[in-house]
């Protein structure tokens, strides 16, 4: 991997700046000049100076998101500020552009108090048709999307959450029928219960999967110690581990069927895959090294091996999600994205592997499919619509 | 016009936003995937997170601006709000790409609260190499910028202030060549101490014009009356007037050898005009009527008009500014925009027009001449590097 450390930097560094902006229309004399800005433009902000709305009609807010982080959480990188987080931002941006033509700009915010990052936000959003919410540590990036989401009337996205949820899900979804086990009848153990993680196991929940253990640095997540907890594992401990069992990891993965892992590298060890019920399902999603790699997981004895690697079968990556749900949303003019529209974009996702194409090494379509988006983008906007969160 | 303000809702209504983003290199494969994003993007995020200011070499802060407004002084049309001002920011964006090659972005803000804006510009900062405050009602504009300069090391310029005070000078320097007066003997009436009004005082005096007299909608500013003023106003008191006279307009016309109009419309009578000093300089920038029209100036005398009209000669245009400063200040990546730099700018600016070329109805070149943003780049980044305020 030292390889492609130093050709990135180089490369970032002939590319001057991975995004630029683009003229959509040229100025070629007075009069395009009298059309695009004074004295024509004044038009244009008097209808919408009439009504707010009209902004969707006459600008680019119909198309923009902004990608707006604190540089509290970066990749693997952890709290390196705002200026360090701006090339992974100038990233997601290009990825929005290249994968569902929306015009996103990056926005890395040198304040870390959360108070301060919701005003921010809030100030900044006329401009915007969405927000996406980026690499902002754990719970602070709850209470700030929350928050935003309660007063804005635009979609508030946080794709460390929820894109890996989304993602998660639609293989879920894939690898069972692979093994031919139901979503009801499944125990699922989840490593790891920030950001990634706690989405994760409220999607499943809302998918319909009944059993789920907990598990962060201190151990399994328990009711009993709901006290001791932040808002988010409180919110987690209501919700997994019925039965209020004590246990470890090595423990619980003996009731699973499902392991996912959004942690840290070499968590789980062959034996405990191997103690696993029937045909075990592990997403060992830790980057850039899993809590298990692929090949130890399948010596192991795992039916279903999925990483965050693209260069293994199963990669689960969350480009295939934010494009497609903000094109979705944005092509419908949504003003929020509810728990429906993600699950709709797991099950888009989920049915673009047809029944003959699925098999243990397959269950998600690839990250430059070019379908991926356009199909996600129309089970979201479709089911804005269906629950009147559309705009049009 | 009528017909170029229903011309330019429907062509807002077409274009779909007049400004997009765009992939400076395309993403084809996982490799290019590697590289300008995860994993590969990991590196320049570590060589910023060691060393702010590689975020120049790395991003596109190099090479970008973010234009703020809060929407409460756009155009003519005043406090229309923030959604209304985003067609006037996204045509000043794509104003900055097609003569400059900057990558503007607008930002049009919620809130009217001077301290917030501060706040919240600061906070975005790192994002941009410049920052253009733009219609942001006087005197807030001013209180907003000058904090915004202390606080933060990129250029942050009010282009409403000081690109118009930019234009105007260059128009003076020339129009004084014309009628051959000297710049320490003529005396200047400056209707309207505002935003551009207060700016243009500055400047000329700045420039070495000894005698200026300010006209607001209270009459002259005095400085015996400094304490009724608003603390913009009190400045502007301070350097003009010097006989601190209480004269009407059309009395200190008699004794002017130049009008500079920044206020309303038909302000100027013809007797104003013909009670001048010999070879009248008239400046009627209000729009988009002027304080007088081209016609009734010239028939009354005026050797020289330029108004804010492109139909007419002699057009002061901000355009022939902004974007070139801009570029200039992020080509040797200033840290702030000088009235030095900005001085560079306006004889950039004047010098553009030969000895041979320069008449009465030519003192400025044509706001789409492609040769002015580079001449004024240049002047301004090399007063920047002579100042010690270019990083490069």
């Amino acid at each position: 991997m030292g390889n492609i450390y130093e050709e990135s930097l180089d490369y970032h560094k002939k590319i001057k700046g991975k995004l630029a902006v683009k003229v959509k229309k040229d100025i070629k004399d007075f009069h395009d000049l009298s059309l695009a800005y004074t004295p024509g433009v004044a038009e244009p902000c008097r209808e919408i100076a009439k009504d707010k709305e009209q902004a969707y009609n006459y600008t680019w807010k119909q198309n923009s998101v902004a990608v707006v982080t604190d540089g509290t959480a970066v990749l693997g990188l952890g709290d390196i500020g705002p200026e360090a987080a701006l090339p992974v931002m100038e990233g997601k941006a290009i990825l929005f552009k290249k994968f569902a033509n929306v015009d996103a700009v990056p926005i890395c915010l040198n304040t870390k108090n959360p108070k301060e990052i919701i005003n921010i936000v809030k100030a900044i959003s006329p401009t915007y048709g969405g927000i996406n919410l980026e690499d902002i540590s754990a719970p602070r990036c709850v209470e700030i999307e929350r928050a935003l989401i309660e007063e804005l009337d635009i979609p508030v996205f946080h794709d460390d959450q929820h894109g890996t949820a989304i993602v998660v899900t639609a293989a879920l979804m894939n690898a069972l029928k692979v093994v031919k086990k139901k979503k009801e009848d499944i125990t699922v153990v989840v490593s790891g219960t920030g950001a990634a993680g706690s989405s994760i196991i409220k999607m499943l929940k809302n998918f319909g999967v009944k059993e789920i253990y907990g598990f962060n640095i201190n151990g399994i997540v328990l009711k009993e110690d709901y006290d001791k907890y932040d808002f988010l594992t409180q919110e987690i401990s209501l919700i997994t581990n019925s039965a209020n069992k004590r246990i470890t990891m090595a423990e619980a993965f003996k009731e699973a069927d499902v392991f996912i892992g959004v942690s840290a590298p070499k968590l789980v060890t062959k034996e405990m895959v191997k103690s696993m019920k029937k045909d075990p399902i592990v997403f060992a999603m830790a980057n850039p090294e899993p809590e298990i790699t692929y090949e130890l997981g399948k010596a192991a004895g795992a039916k279903i091996m999925g990483t965050g690697r693209s260069d293994y079968p199963n990669q689960i990556n969350n480009l295939l999600a934010f494009p497609g749900l903000f094109r979705g949303a944005l092509d419908v003019r949504a003003r929020k994205i509810t728990k429906e529209m993600k699950l709709a974009a797991s099950y888009g996702l989920a049915n673009l592997v047809s029944d003959e194409e699925l098999n243990e090494d397959y269950i998600l379509p690839k990250a430059l499919d070019r379908r991926v988006a356009k199909t996600v983008a129309k089970a979201v906007g479709n089911k804005a619509k269906e629950q009147g969160v559309a705009r049009i």
